[in-house]
């Protein structure tokens, strides 16, 4: 186990953006990158490696019921949110998992502070929450295209200065509220090419199965490509904190992309390291009594069922 | 106009406890102080004019639509929470004005970070939202008994050091959070002598149209009174901020403490100042056509009604 732990905490270790070190998504992080030696044919069983220890620790998770876990995820188009999601949390037990995925704002949630709509959804204790998109949304689609800005009816006042500075500082605080009071914030940024988006965009024109996911608007997002690098660029390098750390999990190899995102919650999962309530001696007197109780009782309709009477055996005095 | 804002200003100024400031309750603020000269009899007046005020300017504010306003509403049992609501709140439309009171938390509330339940009952742009009790009761009845903050299953870490201080800069940056984006934070401490205390409990047990008011466990609350000056005056010091300042209410006259919550609160929507939103030129040549279009046409039933073809008036051309 402890084993198991230190490889996880390696395999990863590539993946996280030193806190208050300056990221230049282009040069730092090649979206291609996967571990050395580590081959497609042994990538599925290292997955289900994966899943079954994150089952174990989120039942552990569950039945604490002291930390929650919420994890952030943020790509481009075609990055692979939804098959993460999918590929990754399949085999734990839905009851303690709850995906939001956050679209177009709402005109009540555009009329409500930035953040509302997030802290509306977090998870409670005990709990896995996943954000399909999330807060930082804010910094992102809403920096690149000011549209969405002006639809959040600032006052002049919050849209002057250093609009995106402020922004990073208050998520910041807000995480680290969050994680000081037993919210662990795991985030993941899904690492495209430019290439990789293009060969999926064109999978999803030409496989009918996939016309479904495609939409005439990503490709138009696409030519803000840069745009969108420089943002998360600033981003990563502003909001990457010792509480809560970014990933850049490469996400061209999608195999490989979704070992690293297993591997991270997995992570964070064996940090907290929750452990089933325990019960104290005068509890468990109380336990071996009732057991008593229930061993003694009569069979079941030997004394309830009154077709039965007479016929059935008599309780033991 | 601006004769009426200084006034206010002016009325107001010695309740509001200085950023920075030590707060020592029991010696800074005195229950029963009132402005000099007012009379009771002239007190029923100034809030009629200081509702007309709350009301024309809750309009604007909702026409606007850019900023929000939080009224915090704290104090003891007795203190004069629901009277103020309902006295200062009756003459402003409802449609823009949401109360939330927080009684005892749910098992779901208590599963989430503390300031969960407050933050999903923020007010939208363009309200008034009254909080009746709020978050600060996660400074103050959660402090006085300490049993409410083991249900709230924090982890050991999150309960160790000095959690009342880092609860006070929570709290601090995340109404500063909200401020800055446009959302302003009324604060207000109704302030109550332990012996108007008593005579208002006596009064709610002899008239039986106050027993309803009436709960044992007031009385009980009552034994912690100490414990709750310490605990109010260390909350006033920590948490009174240039962007959101307490004020503390005389609350022993009820006509007068309601003169001043109303003032406090005249006061902040007076600072923001809301305007109803002015349309461009090309706008209103828009609304001028509409206009004329409007004017032109037949009056009703002259063409549309069929049983009236050829009684009616024709449309001049």
């Amino acid at each position: 186990m402890a084993n198991q732990a230190k490889r996880i905490a390696e395999l990863i270790e590539p993946l996280r953006v030193e806190p208050g070190s300056r990221v230049d998504l282009a040069k730092d992080f090649d979206p291609r990158y996967k571990r050395r030696g580590l081959k497609k044919k042994h990538g599925r069983e290292l997955l289900e490696t994966g899943i079954a220890l994150l089952a174990d620790y989120q039942r552990r998770l569950a039945a604490q019921n002291t930390y929650g876990v919420l994890l952030c995820l943020q790509a481009l188009d075609a990055g692979g949110k939804d098959g993460t999601i999918r590929h990754v949390m399949s085999g734990v037990n839905p009851q303690g998992v709850h995906v939001s995925s956050f679209k177009v704002p709402s005109s009540e949630e555009l009329d409500h502070d930035y953040l509302w709509r997030y802290a509306c959804r977090l998870p409670a204790r005990g709990d896995i929450g996943i954000f399909n998109r999330s807060h930082y949304e804010e910094v992102l689609v809403v920096r690149v295209h000011q549209e969405n800005l002006d639809r959040q009816r600032l006052p002049e006042s919050a849209k002057s200065g250093k609009l995106w500075h402020r922004r990073y500082r208050e998520i910041n605080e807000w995480e680290r509220y969050l994680t000081d009071n037993g919210f662990k914030i795991v985030k993941l940024f899904l690492n495209l090419s430019k290439e990789e988006q293009r060969t999926r965009f064109l999978r999803r024109i030409d496989r009918p199965d996939r016309n479904w996911k495609f939409s005439s608007a990503d490709v138009r997002e696409r030519k803000f490509w840069d745009d969108y690098q420089k943002a998360f660029s600033e981003m990563l390098s502003a909001t990457s904190t010792e509480h809560a750390p970014w990933y850049v999990i490469p996400a061209d190899r999608k195999w490989f992309g979704r070992i690293c995102a297993a591997a991270v919650l997995a992570h964070t999962l064996i940090e907290i390291d929750p452990q089933y309530p325990t019960v104290s001696d005068e509890r468990r007197l109380d336990l071996l009594a009732v057991r008593r109780e229930l061993e003694d009782e009569a069979p079941e309709g030997a004394e309830r069922d009154p077709y039965a009477a007479g016929h059935g055996k008599k309780r033991k005095a």
